[in-house]
């Protein structure tokens, strides 16, 4: 198995090269999804066991069944993920909003609503606007 | 009417000081929203009409009924604002998702999924992860 | 004097309080900027003199005559304040901008590209736009 | 015409292939700006003709003439743009403002200032220093 | 248990007010840092308890005993919080750097970086830099 | 020696391309780290010499010998270009880690460390988090 450190090039490892603990974490990811393989977030994650089975429990239990339905949460990751730039990240749960039902007219509406807010919520900084009394 | 320039504290401009062009801004908020007052945020853009007008505008087009329920882009507006630390925006905005029946368990449940998209952001920029083929 | 590590909160140190090595650095920047008083950003960071005098360095040369008038400069640091959220330079290079003649109607304008630039950057990101062959 | 949602690669929408509501956009870019190509900002954009019509309506009168000359507001385009890392946005931006006459001497400055303002952005936020009563 | 939605101001919980399974999670807490209270954030978080065991989970796995030290793991921290501008995090970060024996003269140097790593990642995006042979 | 400006592709300058004045700045990075080569972001720099001095001026201070040992000082840079995306930094500045010592758990821990404080950085801000007394 590889190893990484400090933005030198990883190659992802696949399952027929993980190991036991490494193909317990995809087994859940694969079980958890109802799909048959795993995206090259995690197969680079996998060089550092431990964090990639830390981060998986997270997303398994913020992005599982909850209040919100499933197609809106991934609408809010997309939506952090353009702000900041994330390349990989708008790919990924962009192409997860997809399979959960999402539309090109609402990935449409999704990315104006980013790009509005990101507007003013520069011209409320630069403003320093006091929170309203009935905000609180 | 007060006037304002680089982080001078501007006045809000009440609509009984209003001019008829902010007035009539403030009235199509006002209608839109079928609400009887106007938040801070519009009291102080109103220093500067064109932008008033035009910012309402794009708000009114972006935020009004189209393929995404109301309640989901206000979500969508508080999660760009958190990720972009607006106190002012995430009031407000948070404000509107309850006015929308936001509930306690969603709104800890879209804070959980912004904090979290924060976190794989980083971690998939700094591995410079690869698109996978089956997002493209 | 002082000190200050860790998000303490640190006394300003006035002209009167200060070692000769920070006074130097008070004097030239009143008379470089031919006033008689330091704000506080500078107050602050004389806790740390070889940080006080190097910051004060990279101003002096950086925001000194060249090619670029001292507005111009004024306006694109506001641009950047505003952009990071960062409330204390919005005030202070909005006040050193009104100082070097910014008027409303310019800080207006301002804002409005500082807020348009920020949508405009998420939608080039979120459709990873290709760089166009004739802007290389 | 090709659609497209959740970063799934989008193809460019060429004059010859777009719709009548397209094309009157891409008439009134030329037009205003002089030119007789389009650039692939827009070419995307076109995917989703209200966002193409609300955007292109934004930069038209944002960026068109005011109480700021032309190459002042490019390079305000160009320090956000950097500022958030928009590599699309800082290539496009920085052609415009070439075009209206910037040199390279000015563009070093504003590089120069733009990332000297992210240094002192982090400085005053770390310090959490007050706001000076002149300043207000 | 007060409840809170969309920046509603939301009371601290205190131990003497909280439910058992709140409890656990703060006693885990005052048990592995060794003291006797607990800090504003937790108190807040305890209003949605299955992100407040989840965070404290994370925080305990990587804040704990590991490859760095614990006064370098703090130092990164508040490197961050300074890069988003997050004030309670740089307080709350730099008081338990400060109990981990953070100096003054260490706390001045981490600022420095941080400040200086802000600038010259602007100038690395600007120019958009390739990355060295040697670096991969 | 080609120019450069607003985007447009700048060639590295080689040093035997390069001006007297470019050249004392790159054999001073090379005497200062004890290496025979110059990495990318000087020799992009090098198209504007005043630049390329001061930048330099300030890394060797900053990055040089002081109360912060030289790979904590790497880590912290690594920890905001991560957080700030960006990859050249991420490359050189892990680089150089690696350099000094950096090991692979070590780097795993870093990101680890990043990743956590961006997502708790969303949480602090959203809850607008009053600071403790005991951290003051």
């Amino acid at each position: 198995m590889s190893e990484t450190a400090g933005g030198a090039a990883a190659a992802m490892i696949e399952y027929a090269d993980a190991s036991a603990e490494v193909r317990a974490v995809y087994d859940d990811i694969m079980a958890t999804r109802k799909t048959d393989w795993i995206n090259n977030f995690w197969k680079i994650l996998a060089h550092d066991p431990p964090t990639l089975r830390r981060i998986w429990a997270n997303i398994k239990e913020v992005m599982g069944p909850g209040a919100l339905d499933p197609l809106t949460k991934e609408l809010v990751y997309v939506a952090v993920s353009v702000t900041n730039g994330c390349r990989y990240c708008i790919a990924s749960h962009g192409a997860a909003a997809r399979a959960k039902g999402m539309t090109p007219a609402q990935y449409a509406e999704l990315l104006a609503i980013v790009g509005l807010a990101n507007e003013t919520n520069r011209l409320a900084v630069a403003h320093d606007v006091p929170v309203d009394e009935r905000f609180r």
